[in-house]
């Protein structure tokens, strides 16, 4: 019976995860143990806990962590805060494998806590490229983990290629994608009333053609970001299409973006714009399976667009080199360039699934693999 | 004028990195910033913050972080304590660069405080291989810097290899042989009094046959250190020359190989032994070169000891793949194979210098590269 | 010349302290050292870190130490983050005194790094009584000062009593009520249009009856916010006043006041009413000195407002037994009852000023005070 | 059904809250929940969690927080870092009552973040006088306390003075006298064989005359600790009476305690003397009942002393004012003075025992008073 232990530490995060997190728990050999920690915690993030909790997971500890000021400097001492905590949950767990998720901020304190006890580490998402400081996180975590679960082809080659061994890389596909697989199965028609009951803004009329706006931070572009979503949202403006837009993930320089955000909707009040924290999963899909264009620089747009075949702007460097489909079209910060690549999505044909990403049954093959690999827990680089 | 920060964190640290702190200090375009932390602060790991004072440097700040335990769980929370605090100390000290030196479990704290702030981070000894977790973390460090100094060939090379610029590495050579370089270039023939009146134990004649015995933990064998460390020390009695013996570092399980010696000597207080906590670097390379052989798994033995010919017997997993040249016999943990690799060494001619990891002016050079060199804050993989 | 330091941790630490600040800066035999910490970072408690510089004071150092989650466990868990920061800055500037303000949670962070570190410590505004674990704070505050400063003569004779030496404590009044006076003394008459540019809302006209709303949590009434501001917020539109609305501090419960003002403010869009987050000192108190009636649970009311002469309803337990003079109605969490205090004030003549809280020359008795007085750093209990 | 949490931070702690944990553990309303940290954890502190898992106690965390350095700053830090954590599994646990021992550095960390956290507080041995920061710990944390259990009616009353309600305060007397009274009923007439393989030195023999010496750092005379405790151990070799010896406990100062111990001894091997790091209490209280003088500044002198009727020379300030018997000569920290009272106690009558630190039945009443009394979270200073 081995004890898997995942660490929870954003909405991203648990989407990342969960259908992973059900296969362990439904499986006869594992026990699944859950902490939750960081913005997953938190009610400016959309209290993940609860459902976390909702979703039928116990958190065995819940780790506040989140050092205020969404600096880098903060992002940073956050990690160590974690560090120093997760060991003595880890002591009370005893995990047989530490999972670790991706490739935020938070991770790195995961990963080094389980890598420095000698606790088995599994990581998912490795391989992958992106802009921003995930990057460096993200391969120094694959240096660190014992059992790789890349999302992706390439992915997997990468990992290969950066020395770790052949046998230990388990291509398994995306994770996020066997919600995305499950959600577009069901029949929501009926999205609009109560959707717009939260959030504040207008209602908007999702019959019609509407954009949806996801921009986060990028940081190593700190300082940059009020101007950044400034241009985005005055192309949508020129576009014309009303608006569905999403307040930044907690990443140093998330403060940036929300004080653009604020800004433009005071100036702009009769624009027609709805605005959201977060939204549960299910129905995020279900308007990425709605929406004209997805616009900002959010990975949905990359990976369940993908899948779901959704139109999408990518703008600025967030997402770059990231393997991607024919779905994309790839933009600077300049308003009139984005407003352009919005228009020419809204003339082209419907996309059709492009499954790169994944089949949907990643997390059972993770959950598998856990059950019974074996581990070398002295790592050594293959060259 | 830049500013570059240096953290250091135990005695090793220091004695791999000195060569360049005088260089950097001297030269007329950069600012020298010195953060002393850990074990470096510490009594009982020799005050190494007084010599680095002694030898003309003014440490900026001093962060006590090292969590009592000497587990793998407190070496966790000691790095994540580091990683709270010196992003503070950075936001006061603002450097143009950091540059964090090898593979210590602290390392990962300057390392990710850097780069999650955004501040160019330079590394030195990356691309090596060894054993422990100190393999993962030099690697993962590799991940995060922007300017890499391997010390060997081969060494850059894998850094390469790892998906790394090959503009953005400089084979340097090792700073730790400047000072080898410099220590054999004095005359030193009076070592004995004065050195055997510090440690305790018997006072030795170091102009007969004498071993010499330095033994760390191995954080990925936890538990087996007492073990380890009685095994090699019986051989010694067993070849039956007088030994110099060093108490191990402050890696997870210190307090296991500790314990094994104090239990040793208890038993044994008849043999001729003398133990030091730790010695200043020329005293213990002055011994280097007159041993009749050097024990344990210090990677001295493999570094320091090819520059100057010292005939080692290296015990266990520790150096696994590290380059070495012809002065080392490797051994597994066996009293006998160690004792008869020994009596081999004491059979064999002098050994040549072998300059594979340095030629005395590696300081030097990481200095006039960061005086100049260009540094591109967003890294991607190159493939 | 003694060095004096000053932890600045919010902006009520800020003007707590700040005409000490200025006296001990002008002071010949005196040098200032400011350490900003805490929500006196942050961008959204009105960065005060910037109000500091603009004064003309340069923070040796900035520990961001604000634990996000405004739970009871996040308030424990930040000063314990700044119980860890705080020594290493404080043996980087080796101050001769500390000087620690009031009773927020943060204090102890001070006060208890300072006292373990054997730094003689002063401590403001000690021997009050108030609702709130501020309550327990103040006091274990006094049990670790070597300096007493109170406010009034309640609080010196509180302090004596509770076993510190009569020769320890100084009566020298409230720092805050020196800026009072001097902003008193300053032609102010043209507040408004410059004042309601900022934040949101509406636009009140100043000249004609409006209200201020100042509440903030109960931190032993966690849970109860939301409804606790509802019920006043109420009363206010049932008077029928205009009302400037102030967000609430960092204390734990922070969140669920702000929560009620959110909602209230969606449901009564029509009601006159506008918020700020913070407003510079000097225009607070001329709005003090202006409005028709303070309501809420804020200090200001009852020392402030004993100076200015601002009729005041103090709603709930927080200022429960600090001392207070004839401009104060006190009352529960009821809506009608809050409606009846706020009519009532309106009937009622102008208030005199009653300087119960100090002359005005606080900060200049704190610097001479510090210059020469003499410390016993082994405390005693007097009986 | 209400759960009491004890937080166990050093061997004084354990063996100052013992019969309180074994009382709580059989009471059939109340259930036991312990959290071992810092030096309790450590093996060169003699590893008292073994000892508490030994007596049958089931921790249900144990935090790593002690910071190497033995520095007032790392006090403090240590501290910090307790109150980082205690948080996270004070939410776990979601105890009803926290109780709180003493006054070492660490119970600020277990006060600081029950009362933060609103958790009902008790707190033993509340009320005492001493030197070092011990004092205005003691006192700070009776400000914090919602129930007290002083251990003798001099306590009680400076509680009550101090302005706490009588009625929150339960004269219990103190449960290491419950140890204590338990183990001077066994027969113990063979301490000496087993005992000296323990610990290292010469064995002694406990039927003839011995002194014991027990000295600990006195923080607020930090850096004297060498010079205070060699002219203790010069004294007792000029009295000739051989000596048991014990290493200082983990205070800011015990380094120099130690190094003062190590030198003496080098210097005077012949000298008879046998050291300990740590005894088990049991065996202690025997040498207490068995040596001719008890010499040092342990609180056990006073405390115990006076139930056994132990001879005790007190040397120094850390024993200020602490309520004693006949049993306790007080003395500076001269070599020739501190001879004398040694001199002086061997010539008296033995002493009869003299039970004003309690009857023996602390635990009981402590665990019984949990069990039913009321607390008013929300405290208020009585005057």
């Amino acid at each position: 019976m081995r004890k898997i232990c995942i660490v929870i530490g954003s909405r991203a995060n648990y989407s990342s995860i969960k259908s992973a997190m059900v296969s362990i728990q439904k499986h006869p050999d594992l026990q699944l143990q859950v902490i939750v920690v960081a913005s997953a915690l938190l009610d400016r993030y959309g209290s993940v806990v609860d459902l976390v909790e909702k979703d039928g997971f116990v958190p065995a500890a819940k780790v506040y962590m989140l050092i205020e000021g969404e600096t880098p400097a903060t992002m940073a001492k956050s990690t160590g805060l974690g560090l120093v905590e997760l060991p003595t949950i880890f002591e009370q767990l005893r995990p047989d494998f530490v999972l670790t998720v991706g490739d935020r901020f938070e991770t790195m304190a995961t990963t080094l806590a389980a890598a420095y006890m000698n606790i088995p580490l599994a990581h998912t998402m490795g391989g992958e490229v992106s802009g921003t400081i995930d990057e460096s996180i993200r391969h120094a975590a694959t240096k660190f983990a014992h059992v790789h679960f890349p999302a992706c082809t390439e992915a997997r080659d990468r990992i290969i290629r950066m020395g770790e061994r052949p046998e230990d890389v388990y291509l398994v596909g995306c994770p996020r994608i066997d919600l995305v697989a499950e959600i577009l199965q069901q029949d929501r028609t009926d999205l609009g009333p109560h959707l717009f009951a939260e959030g504040v803004g207008e209602s908007l009329d999702l019959d019609r053609p509407f954009v949806m706006i996801s921009q986060h931070p990028v940081t190593t572009e700190y300082g940059e970001g009020e101007r950044q979503v400034t241009a985005t949202l005055q192309a949508v403006q020129d576009v014309g299409l009303p608006a569905v837009v999403f307040w930044p993930n907690a990443d140093a320089g998330s403060e940036d973006i929300a004080r653009g955000i604020r800004k433009f909707r005071e100036r702009h009040k009769d624009f027609p714009m709805h605005f959201f924290k977060n939204l549960p999963m299910d129905i995020y899909i279900c308007l990425m399976a709605k929406t004209s264009c997805l616009v900002g620089n959010s990975s949905s747009a990359v990976r369940e667009g993908a899948y779901i075949g959704t139109p999408a702007v990518n703008v600025g460097s967030r997402q770059y080199m990231r393997q991607r489909g024919r779905n994309v079209i790839d933009i600077g910060y300049e308003r009139d360039a984005i407003g352009d690549a919005i228009r020419e999505q809204l003339r082209r044909e419907p996309y059709e699934s492009d499954p790169i990403y994944g089949d949907g049954h990643a997390g059972e093959r993770i959950a598998a693999t856990l059950s019974d690999c074996e581990v070398r827990i002295q790592k050594r680089i293959t060259y």
